[in-house]
C-alpha cells in the first residue's frame, strides 16, 4: 500500500500543470494528439516534452519520455529522485514504466485514460510493490482543461475528415 | 486469450536470439549489464539495440527501446506490423509497453526476469485485451546463454567491488 502523501499545495500542482497544457499545445499546432509532461524538481522545471507520435514516426515519443529524457539530461543522473511529473493525460504502460525506472517520486495527472492508463485506471503500475520503485500518484489535477484539448481535438479530426468525405463524393 | 502462434522455427528463433546476444555483449565491452534486441520484419533485422543506461545517464536507455525506435526510423512508420522482437532478457513495464504501441507482433526473449518481467512473470502486459494490442510471446530461446551473461556480468561486478574494498582496507 502506498502511503507517501504530496507535498504541493493545489495552486502549485495547477501551476505546473499549466504548464504541461503549454506542451500540450505545442503538439497540437503540430497537428498531433495534444498531450503534455514537465517533470520538476525542487520547484524548477527541468524536463518538458510533448506528444510527438506523427511527426517523428516514432511509437515511443510521448510527452513523458522526452520530459524524462530532458530531465536526465539535465541533472546529469538517471536517478530523477524527489522529481515530481505533471502530465495531462494519465500515463499508459510505457511512460508509467519509465516513471519507475527513473524514480520519479509523485506523478500528477490530468484526464483519465480509460483505454490504456496505468496510473490507476486499468491498473497501478506506479503502486505496484513487487516493481523496485513506488510512486505517489495523484489525478484530477485540472482535469476538464486537460481532458477537454482531447476532446476537442478529436471533434475537429472526425469533421475534417467529414468534410475530406464529403468533398470527395462532389 | 492469446491464441496466436509463432510462424518461426527453432533453428530461425536461435539465429536471430544469437544477434540479440551479439548486442547484449556490445553492452558488456561497455560495462553496461549485458542486454540486447533485434527487430524483425520478414526476416530481415531492421532495428539493433543494447542497455545504455549507466553511458548515456538516462534511465529509458533500454535495448528494446533503441532497437524498436531505429526500426521506427528504418521503415518509416510508427507501427510495427509483421515485426519480430528478440531480446535476451523478458522486458520492463516500459519496454512492454513500447512493444505494445508500435504493435510488435511477436515477441521472443531469452532469460525470465522475476524482478521485473512484465512478459509473462510478474504479469503479461503483452497479453491483456484491455489494451488496443496483444503480441504472442514466448520465452526461454537460448535462456541458458542470455542468463549467463547476465549472471557473469554481476558475479565480476561483485568480484570488483569486493577487490576494491579490500584495496582500501589494506
Amino acid at each position: 500500500m502506498n502511503e507517501k502523501t504530496s507535498r504541493l499545495t493545489t495552486e502549485v500542482k495547477e501551476q505546473f500543470m499549466l504548464e504541461a497544457i503549454k506542451e500540450a499545445k505545442k503538439a497540437e499546432m503540430l497537428n498531433e494528439v495534444p498531450i503534455g509532461a514537465v517533470v520538476v524538481i525542487d520547484g524548477e522545471i527541468v524536463g518538458r516534452g510533448h506528444n510527438l507520435r506523427e511527426e517523428s514516426l516514432d511509437a515511443t515519443a510521448h510527452a513523458e519520455m522526452f520530459a524524462i529524457k530532458e530531465a536526465c539530461k539535465n541533472i546529469q543522473n538517471w536517478r530523477l529522485e524527489r522529481a515530481q511529473l505533471f502530465v495531462t493525460l494519465e500515463p499508459c504502460p510505457m511512460c508509467s514504466g519509465a516513471m519507475l525506472l527513473s524514480r520519479v517520486e509523485e506523478v500528477y495527472y490530468g484526464a483519465k485514460d480509460p483505454k490504456g492508463g496505468t496510473a490507476g485506471t486499468l491498473m497501478n503500475l506506479l503502486d505496484d510493490d513487487r516493481f523496485n520503485h513506488v510512486a505517489y500518484v495523484e489525478s484530477g489535477i485540472l482535469e476538464e482543461e486537460c481532458g477537454m484539448l482531447l476532446t476537442n481535438f478529436f471533434r475537429k479530426l472526425r469533421e475534417k475528415k467529414k468534410l475530406l468525405k464529403k468533398q470527395k463524393k462532389d
